[in-house]
């Protein structure tokens, strides 16, 4: 058993667990109690980062172990979990890369985190060109379907 | 506190803790017990996958909290470590994109993965350009120079 403490929190105008319309959502990250501000001193050199989070509001009785049709629709292809990136997976670990608006003192200002207001915050990395795919991306064509409302800006 | 279960162990080639020379480096990913082969299925319909995985071999006492020189180089910027990717980090948690070579029943073998033999892995999820950086990427020049030769292919 491996045991993690936040090491911040979410504040978001999004409460609701809707799947789609991210694309405009702007958040903070504050630091946990314990962080000083220069844990950050240098993020906002990078213009984006990877955010490691908790999907905190999944039940034990909702984690699916196996494989399932990705948000339930039939339409789409029975996969296995750790082929799809909802949240009611084991060990209930989100990741998102973000853009970096502003950071101030022990608050980092985001656009485009898909968490909810009051998400823990496990991890927060710099996103290096290094890091990211260094060859052509494939993926089948349910994941673009899926994906298609996404980041959509939300029009309220 | 938050309580995570491995999800799957590291075989590796590599089990020492140098930084560099992980592009060549072929690893399998053997799922824990209770997981059998269909959480996999459909994985290999993409090309790249995201592995979250735990740095267990990091002492506390080698925990950064704060900002230091990333690899300890004062040639390069004393940064805060949530603005960096080394290990030494809160909650030991790793993210690295690979490739994705083959899926055999319980077993995902992976190009690229920057993790010694025996690692805890706790996620993976599949990559899809639509979580990739819809904008260009900016960083420091002193995060270039420290990946020079992280993917290196290693000559023995």
């Amino acid at each position: 058993m491996i045991a993690l403490d936040p090491i911040g929190f979410v504040r978001s105008p999004r409460n609701d667990q809707r799947d789609d319309d991210w694309g405009a959502v702007v958040a903070r990250i504050e630091l946990a109690d314990g962080f000083g501000p220069e844990s950050l001193d240098g993020l906002d050199e990078f213009s984006h980062a990877e955010v490691l989070f908790m999907f905190d509001r999944v039940a034990d009785a909702a984690i699916e172990r196996g494989a399932r049709h990705p948000r339930g629709n039939p339409a789409w292809p029975k996969v296995g979990i750790f082929a799809q990136r909802g949240k009611n997976r084991p060990n209930r670990i989100g990741s998102t890369i973000v853009r970096i608006k502003k950071r101030t003192g022990r608050v980092l200002e985001v656009e485009g985190l898909d968490a909810i207001d009051g998400t823990p915050v496990v991890d927060i990395k710099p996103v290096m060109t290094e890091f990211l795919p260094r060859e052509p991306v494939r993926q089948p064509s349910w994941s673009h379907e899926l994906m298609r409302d996404y980041w959509r800006l939300e029009r309220r």
